[in-house]
């Protein structure tokens, strides 16, 4: 993505660390934050420095890759301690487990250490452009269910940001974008975090691309008004049966979608669907820190006498998904299980 | 209710002026507003100092009899502007209008300037009183839907604070409590303005009534995992056909609730129908200031180039209501019309 003129991915490494968009600074601030261990991997990724199911797995990915280019010997356990501790940084998100694995993969058919430390680095480069690369493909299969004058809604952010560049539901919304057809966003703010309003909408301003935020209460209305032609989100954890986890409020979106006749579509790369997962009754839910709903920007808004509870996550059933945009094309839910054994 | 000790009602006469709670410096600070013209009626109303369809229509009630009570010649065609004046000041309450048109058919049976004075006062505080008692009714008649042991979920505030006193939705959640059912409510925090947040749990909480606030994007989530028995919401005007608008929102929670199988109510004394607007689509949906989703507390959240779009109102087709709970017992929303021929 261009940002002030210059070329950025979400998540890179340079001269030995990793450096990625403090996305918790945003819209206020954009800086770059730099980070030097596996432990500020996990911590950055907790603490939604960067957040977005393929980021998050590129960012663990470079994590596990630094970790490895500094041992002093090879230790399969350790890898395998560290692949730990980076996967229980965020439950729900598949594609930290996905990257994670593919690694460790790639490292135990080396050989030696150097060789070892090596390939962590090839790696996860690879890994990062193959992101990139299949984020664009989704742009463009996804752009093929877009007309001309189409008024999309989106959820959470699915963008640049939440992907090491160009974005999955986003993806689609900027090659349509860049095909010249007329689109008009409209972006759920996405309470409790805000990402909508905060970083979606930097994205599309950044990009020229006609949006407008709403109350994420008010999305519904804009459907039952016949002014919403397509919903698209991404996801965090796709299940074999084609359930989708996303960020909280998805499935709301969803039913709906469906209730008022407007097709609902998922933008994720395979790195999303997690083909061990049976349905989303398995796919373990994030619960927040209840502060994420009383208190916005530093001041308590709520009651002072109240608590609250705060699912980061919920699951968006099959039957609700018209197709899920991938690299490989647009699968419908039902059809993702034969994906699964050519995978394998 | 009771509020540090005291018994309070939203809005009242003392002393010649009109009192009312500020709302829209709760939860942090309690304040009574003095009010000494229609005209700081019309924006209390505006500025949402006073909110919640019947509250709104009491305080217009109250705003024209202070007005007419300064009269010094009987001058229907001032009353008919004053009375225009008010009802501008929100537009989707239909409370507001019915109140109105009561106490312009009282003064309109008076004969002198001095009886038609004394009979704003009068009837305005009968207006009140009648308020109250009708929400007590509705808690006692919606008390009878509620099973020991439900998890409500409500939206916004259809609280006390909502009505001149004891609320709406809420009366029936405190009715069900002081009959000693164990219950618990899920309170959507209710964006932009956080109303639920703000003040429908201020109110539980001072009656120490089991509650959890949540994000308005967690509500499906909760009824998806079965953790919702029942919903009840207030309105700010039903159409003849069973058709309610309320905050934003609630056509999300009643799709949903009827997605899920879960029975969905709404709570509203007689004065909130409007027997003249045949469906939804003729009740007008005021649209908000866009500051009211950028900004939260003076700060602003969003990216900042970007705008919003803020419908206060939406509407919950009669299909997805299972019953409307009034003073005058629970009526299904196919049932209404009938009521309207004994009504006129």
């Amino acid at each position: 993505m261009i940002i002030k003129g210059r070329q950025y991915r979400t998540v890179w490494m340079e001269d030995g660390a990793i450096k990625a968009i403090d996305q918790s600074q945003l819209p206020e601030k954009f800086e770059i934050v730099t980070i030097n261990d596996h432990y500020d991997v996990a911590k950055a990724i907790g603490d939604m420095v960067i957040r977005g199911a393929p980021a998050i797995g590129a960012m663990g990915v470079y994590g596990l890759a630094l970790a490895v280019s500094r041992m002093d010997r090879r230790d399969m356990n350790e890898i395998d301690n560290i692949k730990q501790l980076l996967e229980e940084a965020r439950p729900t998100a598949y594609d930290l487990s996905y990257g994670l694995e593919y690694l460790a993969d790639r490292l135990q058919q080396t050989e030696t250490l150097e060789e070892m430390k090596a390939e962590a680095l090839t790696a996860a480069e690879a890994y990062a452009d193959r992101s990139v690369e299949d984020c664009k493909k989704i742009g463009t299969f996804g752009n093929a269910l877009i007309k001309d004058g189409d008024r999309i809604l989106t959820h959470c952010n699915a963008g640049a940001l939440a992907t090491v560049d160009y974005g999955t539901a986003l993806a689609v919304i900027r090659t349509a974008h860049y095909d010249r057809k007329s689109i008009f966003v409209y972006v759920d703010e996405t309470r409790p975090r805000l990402q909508g309003s905060k970083i979606t909408a930097w994205e599309l301003h950044q990009e020229g691309i006609p949006h407008t935020i709403i109350a994420d209460n008010a999305a519904g209305h804009f459907m039952q008004r016949g002014d919403i032609d397509i919903v698209i989100t991404g996801a965090d954890r796709i299940a074999a049966n084609g359930d989708a986890a996303n960020k909280i409020g998805t499935y709301e979106k969803a039913v709906l979608a469906k209730e008022n006749g407007i097709p609902f579509y998922i933008a994720a790369p395979f790195s999303t669907i997690d083909f061990n997962c049976p349905s989303g009754d398995n796919i373990p839910i994030e619960h927040r820190e209840a502060a994420e709903i009383l208190v916005i920007d530093g001041k308590r808004v709520a009651s002072p006498g109240s608590g609250a509870e705060n699912p980061a996550f919920d699951v968006t059933p099959a039957r609700y998904i018209r197709g899920i945009i991938t690299e490989k094309g647009i699968i419908k839910p039902e059809d993702l299980e034969g994906f699964g054994d050519r995978q394998a």
